[in-house]
């Protein structure tokens, strides 16, 4: 962990927080616990989100710490952004976060820009809530349930329940101190992964049955129209995951996700499972994220993008 | 862990260990990791298993260790059985078990009927890995990576992936020595669990779609036919897990899986959120299990047993 980053915050009087559009359990899990440690020790502390936390995540601890960026707010001494690769990724929030005297930025993904002026990425870490953990120790912050709760949400859903080949030694250890801090698993996992709503009934089942085979088997796409979510009563939400039922099939490498936004935009999920780089095909629509995990917004029709991930990925497999 | 039992195991010269019958990812990680090491030790080691081990892991490490009974093997000085919680679950082997002057039982179930000679039941492990794992640093092994592959199965395949309540700070402490002896987490976990056969792809498609809830959506039950199984193509292993899609909908606290065996025998899955014993519900029809997982085979036709199992959850909920 860097010392001035360490050093600033524990001198600062007070600090915002701003964790990635579409925030997901690594981005608010970190953002919360380093909230709520901060204002423990006495800071003014503020978490500025994109979007009303996703339904999943709302009952964490510290959400009362959240709230939109308002022009008229005056500047903290220090920004900071968890797990935000890149200045696009703090959506309308980009020009509020150059407006303190001190911005940092505190990430493990690959791709990390280095856009603050402090700039700490560590992509040896399965999550940011492991970085968060370590700091919070170095800040000799005491890391109380709540705490512990939000951390563990964080590295628990960005290793996908220490699944993904990002887990470590360290993520486990870590996981180890974050129980003893009182926490309740099986409540928790519960909570985070034992929730499916009955529209994302409705959507998996859906998922299966448009589940496409390509390459041998080894490239699974599912395609989903508007009318597919509509007619599921799916959000945007319930497609998280989705994705990882055609990883999850034997002899599949590269799962696709491929989602109409509108009529000329299209989100891809990519995942793989041992040896492509799918944040490479990612980054070359534009998109970004890890080796086995990636997304990207791509503009065209939903066939269109379909046909030009199918043949990015073709080329790797 | 017992003194008496890490005496005998260090002096034995040969060693029979019995998995339970339809050996999961504890009974036969634990089993072949302990195989493994008693062999390195200069052991006589022999695991006997009910039936051929599950394609899901037959990857593992250790399993030329592993042979069916025959009536003509001269007996160890130690039967050893491993996760198996009354003498029923050793199957055919229940003669066989009883033939060595020595035998130890070491188990995690808490409706364990300590049927051995020397019994060790320790109800707060997670997993059986987890006290297999503690035994051989009592003995002073090494476990080198194939073992820790092994254990890793185990303790991961108990918990759900680190999920269910039975998770512990000891669990994820254990975890983390094991990642350190060199397994590659992201590997293993795909093999464990992003295994999706087809014919296990259509018995989800299939198990959402006979999904039912009663008691106000906080019991779900799929009921499967010989004929359900028959049409996805699913085998028995191709079962296993499905009676979560029930337990992961938002507001369930019971799941059940009931699976029709053949026209006399019915086999039923019992899985519960937060707070009902579904091992009190199991033991009630002659199964056993844990709080939160359990099993048992009753004697009916397919509705007589559904109906049965759902009057007796509904006074529990």
């Amino acid at each position: 962990m860097d010392r001035e980053i360490v050093k600033l915050l524990s001198e600062a009087g007070g600090v915002a927080i701003f964790p990635h559009v579409s925030a997901d359990g690594d981005a608010i899990g970190s953002s919360l616990a380093l909230a709520m440690a901060l204002k423990k020790a006495g800071k003014d502390v503020v978490v500025y989100v994109e979007e009303n936390i996703p339904a999943v995540y709302r009952f964490l601890p510290g959400t009362e710490l959240t709230r939109f960026y308002d022009s008229s707010d005056e500047a903290m001494d220090i920004n900071l952004a968890l797990d935000t690769g890149d200045v696009g990724r703090l959506g309308t929030r980009g020009e509020a976060f150059f407006k303190a005297p001190c911005t940092v930025n505190i990430d493990h993904h690959v791709t990390n820009t280095k856009f603050a002026l402090l700039n700490y990425v560590d992509e040896t870490s399965a999550s940011t809530g492991e970085i968060v953990y370590i700091l919070l120790k170095k800040l000799k912050l005491h890391i109380d349930t709540d705490m512990a709760t939000c951390l563990y949400t964080a590295v628990a859903t960005d290793t996908g329940g220490f699944k993904y080949s990002n887990t470590t030694a360290e993520t486990h250890r870590i996981a180890s101190e974050l129980v003893s801090a009182g926490i309740d698993i099986g409540e928790l996992s519960q909570r985070i992964f034992d929730n499916t709503t009955y529209p994302k009934l409705r959507l998996t089942q859906k998922a299966i049955e448009l589940l496409e085979f390509y390459e041998n088997n080894r490239l699974a796409v599912v395609t989903f129209s508007r009318a597919d979510l509509l007619a599921t009563g799916a959000s945007d939400e319930d497609c998280d995951g989705i994705v990882n039922i055609g990883r999850s099939v034997e002899g599949v490498e590269v799962s696709l996700l491929v989602k109409e936004k509108n009529a000329e935009e299209v989100r891809v999920n990519l995942r793989s499972k041992t040896y492509v780089d799918v944040s490479e095909v990612a980054a070359a629509f534009g998109g970004g994220g890890h080796k086995r995990a990636a997304g990207c917004t791509v503009n065209g029709t939903l066939q269109q993008v379909r046909e030009q991930l199918i043949e990015a990925v073709k080329d790797r497999l």
